[in-house]
């Protein structure tokens, strides 16, 4: 059961009725009658030392906001591949078994026993989850800042999203424009921020054009918006004709599938023609981060003059961003010396770059919220429903394209 | 035949009096009485279209220095690992095949038909080999700088060592102290660089100890010496018992053997006593470098009391500075996202720290050049005896410990 000021059928007459008086019933303190009073409902993972994986949403107290802090009620949290490693962990999701209630429902599924180790370090914790959402501010600390935001939709970051209700530092919230709605606003940051950081961290490292893999994604369309909108040369690199053929009915130029035959010679292109010497890899796994360095070095080498056992002197750089292949990455190495491959995680690099030039990534996205950083969804489900083995089916296979977006507010 | 002045026969009294005599022949200009007047050797390196490696010692004029400039008889150059891909490239060695005269032989060798095309950009050029060396300025060009060397024992960089004579500007000579030979100085800058390189490259990335691979080699050593002397914790791995032995022997109190059932164990016992998270691997193919990052990750999170689905915050970074083994890399990725590979190399590390650190560097391995920097040999050749089968078994196998040293001035 959710609480009553949260009824989302009471409060479907737009948005600004609809917040003020959920406010008002929140910060009066409603006298709940059964032992839900003040609680609401919150998505928990937890792995237990057998190697079992179970998600249930538990009861937890609607937060009080200190002085500088707000309540938001969450309307629309996305599921991210980002959110899927914290949610299933290394879970063998054809065991899933469903038990509980239709309002509280538990899934369970069997963690595999030889990755039962890599999840140590997490064994016996019941973790929220769920990165980043948007919602309503229904309560508010005393501080003008927090008053300030009182009854707004905003955006907000920082885990326990997929929650009813979540307390956070009202200067962490992101303030959406005032035709915004929840779900236009919920994936405002890891997406977007994403793809400002892959283009900025383009330029920090001194690189002119840039490549990426599961160039469809979600985040690979607003990467290609991004770039066209700038003038930079992207490099989109896909695995289907489909794919392909979506990515250039959005405008990109540079596209390559690697279920080519000739797909090195037409990556090997693409690199000449864009001069891209970076790439961000969402794969991980297998061959394809070591084919990009290799084709980079083969696109440097068509214009040098001189021998160089060591390869050409271009620093070729591959950062892996994601991982929808869990396997070994494999490099041949035949792409000289001057090459680097990492980790690239946005908070790090948020982190990185210091709080006003990541402002400035902010702001840029709320400016441009309904066009370059816009986010489709395959649907909308309640906490409950995201549970359901229907709907795992379709978030939790990291297809490119069907993503699905939580509204903890739905009964 | 080598030109008269350079007779090593003729001049075996002493250091000093050996070069008076040479400088003055040759700065006379000799007038040699057959077509090989005004010439000297030098080693080259040749890959036909046909996939045929060619090794030979080619007669060219011996070379008037600019007014910035000296010659310089090269008598003591090394056979670096570094120096093997640009001498023999892709070839197999097994299908060696000696002809020529026993003064100018000729070595040649088959690349196999898969390795060729790696190989494109060196086709049909005939290349000097050699990166460095020590030897006597024996022409000076007219400045101060250069008639201040004339008659010195000089160390110089800069490939085209395995030269009977070598022309270089003054100002890239490495004055060596006066009771040091060219022998002393022969390995002035490769190793000794290259280990203060890594101790350099560990600090400025944030690190406080550090791991090697091969650590038993030459370099490996030197290395020990180094991080004994300057007080920083050193995981040396090595492949074999009689190395763990000889680097214990030698002071090392971290030595891991990758043969040992309980390596990993120990690999990450001995990360967690040093807190080292930088490594510099010779080896590049196979598991080894992955392994190092998963050990690493394992030590630093026996110290973390929180679980991050993205690993630890700690910044891991492996670079491979050589391909001892040429085979692909595997990594299994089960150590977060913090991570960094990348390869690295000497001169644009020197490149990097610009050329007053480079310059503090030098000076270190001049004032250190017969302890720390001290290099050994297990035999010195002539050219031409470098092109023998029986010298390339020693030094063409990368053996930890077989280093060989080339006099180009002896017959």
């Amino acid at each position: 059961m959710i609480p009553v000021g949260c009824e989302p059928s009471a409060f479907d007459n737009g948005r600004l009725g609809r917040v003020a008086r959920t406010s008002t019933l929140l910060t009066q303190g409603t006298a709940m009658t059964d032992d839900t009073a003040g609680t609401a409902l919150q998505l928990r993972s937890l792995i237990r030392a057998d190697g079992e994986l179970e998600l249930s949403l538990q009861r937890v107290p609607i937060p009080e906001p200190g002085p500088e802090e707000v309540v938001v009620r969450i309307e629309a949290t996305p599921i991210n591949p980002s959110d899927l490693g914290l949610l299933f962990g290394a879970a063998d999701l054809s065991t899933m078994q469903l038990s509980g209630s239709a309002t509280q429902p538990i899934l369970t599924a069997r963690i595999p026993d030889k990755l039962i180790k890599a999840m140590a370090g997490r064994v016996g914790q019941s973790l929220p989850v769920g990165n980043e959402g948007a919602g309503v501010v229904v309560k508010a600390g005393a501080s003008a800042a927090a008053q300030a935001l009182l009854g707004k939709t905003v955006a907000l970051i920082g885990g326990a999203m997929y929650s009813q209700f979540r307390c956070i530092a009202a200067n962490q919230c992101l303030l959406l424009p005032p035709d915004a709605t929840p779900a236009d606003g919920a994936s405002c940051f890891v997406n977007p921020l994403t793809a400002l950081g892959m283009v900025e961290t383009m330029r920090r490292e001194g690189h002119s054009a840039l490549v990426n893999t599961a160039a469809a994604s979600n985040l690979g369309q607003m990467l290609n918006r991004l770039c066209l909108k700038d003038g930079i040369a992207l490099v989109n690199i896909v695995r289907k004709a489909e794919q392909e053929t979506l990515l250039r009915q959005q405008g990109a130029s540079l596209v390559c599938n690697v279920s080519s035959p000739n797909f090195l010679t037409e990556l090997t292109d693409a690199l000449i023609a864009s001069g891209a010497t970076i790439a961000f890899d969402a794969i991980g796994g297998g061959k394809l981060a070591g084919q990009i360095l290799s084709c980079m070095e083969v696109a440097i080498n068509r214009k040098a003059t001189e021998y160089s056992r060591y390869g050409s002197a271009t620093h070729k750089q591959v950062y892996l961003y994601g991982m929808l292949d869990s396997g070994p990455t494999e490099l041949n190495r035949n792409f000289g010396m001057a090459w680097g491959m990492g980790g690239w995680l946005l908070f790090p690099f948020l982190q990185k770059i210091g709080s006003s030039a990541a402002q400035q990534l902010r702001e840029r996205v709320a400016a441009e919220l309904k066009t370059t950083f816009a986010s489709h969804y395959t649907r909308t489900v309640s906490l409950a429903q995201a549970l359901s083995p229907e709907a795992i089916a379709v978030y939790g296979v990291r297809a490119t394209g069907a993503k699905v977006l939580i509204n903890p507010s739905l009964a």
